[in-house]
């Protein structure tokens, strides 16, 4: 490295990590609202043809795969099974306040928790 | 539609929007492996230079941007204060984690909870 080359402060690198922070925060919202509207689209399916809101093989198959891409990906795990918990939670909740709302045909399926 | 097309089945239906499901999560389990690599990196930065590990005008900063960013995208607002709430716990253990294990000067500066 030339020493003409002035180092960054502590301070202007804070700021870059930040800069790159606050971009890849915007990401994850913009994709967690896609991955619930589609959460959304779901649900009205599963309410339009009277599937239950939960589908334990599903769930597992997510459980599972989510778990080996955080592994992967090198994300912490206690924040990837929080991350998952929070998904499949808001995944349900979304289902049943489909189902609730009447969206089902009450002569087909029951909602499972 | 051409009468000649076939409809898709519910299931073909559930089956795409799994697939694009899947692939948000693939997206958001990766982009929060990286946020965390770099929110490791100030956590260093944090704890070689001294500054605490929690900055509150900092905080306040980015739980208005989310929010905002949350409300634009169309997110769930209990699905955004809860992914919200995620970061910031594991930002902070992160960052005190750093300074708990001395990689900050024990000269300088004190954590803050």
């Amino acid at each position: 490295m030339s020493e003409s080359t002035p180092q960054p402060t502590p301070q202007d690198r804070l700021d870059r990590f930040r800069k790159s922070i606050d971009n890849l925060d915007a990401a994850l919202v913009h994709l967690l609202a896609e991955r619930f509207t589609l959460t959304l689209a779901v649900g009205r399916l599963k309410a339009e043809v009277g599937l239950p809101p939960a589908d334990k093989s599903r769930e597992a198959y997510q459980i599972e795969r989510l778990r080996r891409l955080s592994d992967e990906s090198g994300l912490d795990p206690a924040i990837a099974e929080e991350f998952l918990g929070l998904i499949i939670k808001h995944v349900i909740r979304s289902h049943e306040q489909l189902q609730g709302a009447g969206v089902a045909d009450p002569e087909k399926g029951t909602a499972q928790a």
